[in-house]
């Protein structure tokens, strides 16, 4: 283990006065902005500037360097403190800080990848550990570089189970390249948090979730950087710095009290500005300069033109799971491109991810039954570029994470969601386990792609489109076997549909993906036999919905559609189409979905019993002809 | 602390053989199912047959009892061992047994509320806890009886942040009622789980979190019947039992290995049941007979005709922050009911549930900062209609536990769900803070019913309403001030709209809520300075919506809807309103909503920018015209 040696005394009094600095900073731009939260910038001032000036390895000139330090503000509403370290490391001029939450500038509330020293936003309290445990779970296992993760908690969101969900991953997969520093400011927004200033408490927890647990003062500079530098000496598990402080500090008359959350000082500022200047030793420009990052230590990566290594061989008719071609085609394009890597949550046996795992054992990350941590793992492995990352479990289970993809599409991730066991053509399992409110949860994230594919064919082609395309990428796939009914070579489009049945004489559109989609075709079979032809469309992606085409079919049909898909009709397939056709005179849509929550049952008779079988898709058309 | 005495021997081997009788259920059972979880059940059959026949109180007559002890398997896979104590104590026969999973038969795969005995729905892991300590809580601190509540919580489950969210909880609140059993049995679906048998870790993890800890062998009756009693006799502190199992115990040849997860044991269940019926002792009836709960140690309540203590007060034109009407109405139905009550996580000086507090301080739970916890304590507490429950945060934060609220459903929950800052309209703290998805989210609920009021008085009335109201309720609530624009004694009910500006000469029909309503009556004066007429309609509910109204005045203005929402485009009011002229041929639509991820800002400026302001739907009013 090296030597602790400490900081020479002029460069401990430069990093007391750089936190003082980055106090009044925060004061100025909130005072400017008339909002925000100087009080919880106060907390962290000397935790930031060791960070920022003496122990974090970092590139001014390129600070998303994929060599260099990470850091993660988990507490995001102490943004403007993050603003002022990076001002006053020299990325752009402190005068900058006083546009903090403008229309026009990025120096927003809380951080966004908007600014380009930013890896994800952060605002919703308790995900910023699980991005960085992402992060450092790449920087040791797939990137192998010395890079180090830093990421600050908040005592109040310290009460997030996902901050514990992750907190177990790290000392699971011992990640001694992490480092977590909680902000023990014993202050929440409407009241002091549940532990205040039990140090021990926190310590006994963090140790017993396998982490060097150090308990500071997190206003003494000097012991802040033995403590970094015993977290970047110790081997063989993440270092979590617990440190003691005080909400505005420093502020006279507000530190430690309650009701200043969440508000800039107002009259106050003036006067705690002049004390804390007061306690300024070198008022003039800042001296030391934070140490480099070893060069390319992680090396040049490509994530772009991934393609299956072999195209779909499957034979027209064959039955085949989409969620079983989905772990085919995840292997294929592993195969081509080695910074594809898959998570799951103890669910890969079921969703078939784990056929990457089998083929690229080092590739796969089993996150447990921990969906928040999954997700955020996910967003922090695919920062900076480094990592392809497809996450998979049941369809529904992502209703757990829903905060973390919600933040996902703020932190312009790219990561690939693919949820199996949609709807309630699982079965026996029953409603606890069925997916039917996914698509409208993917669909109301900004900038997704949902996938919704039918067929083996479809599913391998969704998941090179998805490896390939920027934002959140979700693709819903089923559990029963369905017929292939493409060819091997048929190219996919995102947001353009497939006729897969037609005539001259249509009267009816019916649209419907994964199994409705057979029940559909069933249906159109079983009206020819009275002369009543409907044409098929498959949509393959429901957002982007293929407007054009919708539009063109139906009026080709007279100007009625029929739509059914294994969701809620909320928000799903069904209300996708009609968004599209809003703008059309003279269309009119039937609509079946599941309307109640489901049972448990064989799916054939589920499918019938929650109205979205063939039989229930004839009616729908007799019924739409006469309107 | 009273003394232990030792169960009779008798009673111990009949302890024994009932553990036997229920494995022999759960393979027989699944066995004709085909589907289904028997190794997880005899991971817990020696904790099955402690707790129904040896430390539990409760009535066979009334399983949902008020002062009985409550029990909630969080581990709802197995199910079928459930279901089979409840056979053998006498609720039902047991040759029901061998209809689980079927069609008609309410023994679903995961327990649900449709059976008499079941309180809430199981099946998506890690939320029994929080229900548990949500009954515990009202136990101890609002029902003041002495019944007592065990949650069975599996290892695998126990990843979930969700879970520790729970046990910081039971452990803040001192909720000695608690008894958290851990199912210990190193196995998870795919692969073993990551603590495996490393019971010291559990230990050590239960004590920090503030629990009596009990490290147990999970097949020893007798260490079970004592450790049971500790737990009862601790006080002060909830107790966690421990205890370390094999899946599958007692099956040979299965029994701790891998890859028999959710199996039926198929050409071994003979064996296996041989094996078995070979343990028992004594295959008759089963003699011993669970202890009674203490008569109406749970008093009488009543949760129905809740209503306003005192009418809306507010003048005409008055501006009024619908998110301060909240908590005015809450503190208003609370004093004139008692078992309303509050809950909140840390938001509850922005959300205005504070004002319950102040007027009610012992019916108010702060949970902190930990969202799928406060929400699945509010189920808890709802249950067996013990309280009439109100939760609330920032709207977008409900995202973190859509999970949760998805199995209160299921759960056939009543309680009340209060989103605050809904919207791009919150301003400068940008959008990680915003609600954007939430009205899509509370749709996809079954049965739910989804409030958004524009101003106070009605404000005041959808809280009534709500408290009224059985199923899932969502309450939208803005942050800006708006106008006071309804009568004090203006009446409103669920599904109905109000018609707030009207003409003989209309040729558009407005709809929007909260900020956009008072945005499109802006519009539509704007509009008659150039001679275009305007009707404006506030939807009140968006769920169910007020289709009949829709429809006919869209007919009346020219079939022409505008519609404008403060959130994302998808699964908001705009398609709630497509979906209601879906069968309406002559009908079009305009939709104005968020497109893209918004920024932080003035509210003003960024309802602008992001396209829902009077500007834009004069823009669109225009346009409409047009088609």
């Amino acid at each position: 283990m090296p030597t602790y040696h400490k900081p020479e005394s002029k460069t401990i009094q430069e990093l007391k006065d750089v936190a003082h600095k980055l106090r009044i900073h925060s004061i100025n731009s909130t005072q400017a902005s008339k909002s925000g939260h100087p009080t919880s910038c106060a907390s962290i001032a000397e935790v930031m500037s060791v960070l920022f000036f003496n122990t974090m390895r970092y590139k001014i000139s390129a600070p998303r360097d994929a060599s260099s330090d990470r850091f993660i503000l988990s507490k995001g509403h102490a943004a403007p403190i993050l603003y002022a370290a990076w001002a006053e490391a020299g990325l752009f001029p402190v005068s900058d800080l006083n546009n903090l939450r403008k229309i026009d500038s990025d120096l927003e509330g809380h951080p966004t990848p908007r600014l380009n020293f930013i890896d994800v936003g952060t605002g919703s309290l308790g995900q910023g550990v699980a991005v960085a445990c992402g992060m450092a779970y790449v920087g040791k296992n797939i990137d192998k570089a010395d890079y180090r993760t830093y990421v600050l908690v908040g005592d109040g969101e310290s009460a997030e189970g996902s901050v514990w969900e992750s907190l177990h991953f790290a000392g699971h997969y011992k990640l001694d390249n992490l480092c977590v520093i909680f902000d023990v400011n014993r202050l929440g927004q409407s009241e002091p948090t549940s532990l205040q200033h039990q140090m021990e408490v926190y310590r006994k927890r963090l140790d017993a979730f396998g982490f060097n647990a150090i308990v500071v003062d997190g206003h003494d500079v000097e012991e802040l950087c033995k403590a970094f530098f015993e977290a970047s000496s110790t081997k063989d598990r993440p270092t979590a710095i617990i440190a003691k402080t005080y909400k505005g500090k420093h502020f006279p008359k507000i530190e430690d009290l309650e009701n200043w959350h969440g508000k800039p000082l107002g009259d106050s500022a003036n006067t705690v500005i002049e004390h804390l200047q007061g306690l300024i030793r070198n008022a003039g420009p800042i001296q030391i300069t934070p140490p480099s990052p070893q060069k390319d230590s992680a090396k040049k990566v490509s994530i772009s033109n991934v393609q299956l290594a072999t195209p779909p061989a499957y034979q027209l008719g064959e039955s085949v799971a989409t969620r079983l071609a989905y772990g085919t085609a995840l292997a294929k394009i592993a195969m081509n491109n080695d910074r594809v890597i898959a998570l799951d949550g103890d669910t890969k046996n079921s969703t078939y991810s784990d056929k990457l795992r089998k083929a690229f054992p080092d590739r796969f990350i089993e996150c447990f039954i921990a969906e928040q941590n999954l997700c955020g793992v996910a967003i922090g492995a695919a920062c900076r570029d480094r990592t392809i990352a497809f996450v998979s479990t049941f369809a529904t289970f992502f209703t757990r994470a829903f905060d973390q993809i919600r933040m996902g599409a703020i932190s312009q991730t790219n990561v690939n969601f693919v949820g199996s066991h949609c709807g309630v053509s699982i079965g026996e399992d029953g409603p606890s386990q069925m997916g039917l409110e996914d698509i409208a949860m993917f669909r109301t994230i900004p900038g997704s792609t949902v996938f919704y594919p039918s067929d083996a064919v479809s599913t391998e082609r969704a998941v090179e489109l998805a490896a390939n395309t920027k934002g959140v990428c979700f693709i819903r796939t089923s559990r029963p076997n369905t017929a292939v009914i493409y060819d091997n070579n048929e190219p996919f489009h995102i947001g353009k549909a497939k006729i897969v049945k037609q005539s001259a004489n249509d009267t009816v559109l019916l649209i419907g993906a994964g199994i409705t989609l057979y029940e559909a075709l069933n249906a159109a079979t079983e009206l020819e036999k009275s002369g009543v032809h409907c044409r098929v469309m498959d949509p393959f992606t429901v957002k982007p919905i293929d407007g054009e085409a919708i539009v063109q079919h139906a009026a080709a049909c007279g100007g009625r559609i029929v739509v059914v898909e294994d969701h809620y009709k909320q928000g799903g397939l069904g209300e996708a189409v009609l968004s599209t056709v809003a703008g059309q005179r003279n269309v009119v849509v039937k609509h079946l979905g599941v309307e109640e929550i489901p049972r448990s049952g064989p799916p054939t008779v589920l499918i019938d019993m929650f109205g979205i079988s063939a039989r229930c898709i004839v009616a729908a058309v007799n019924d739409i002809l006469k309107l």
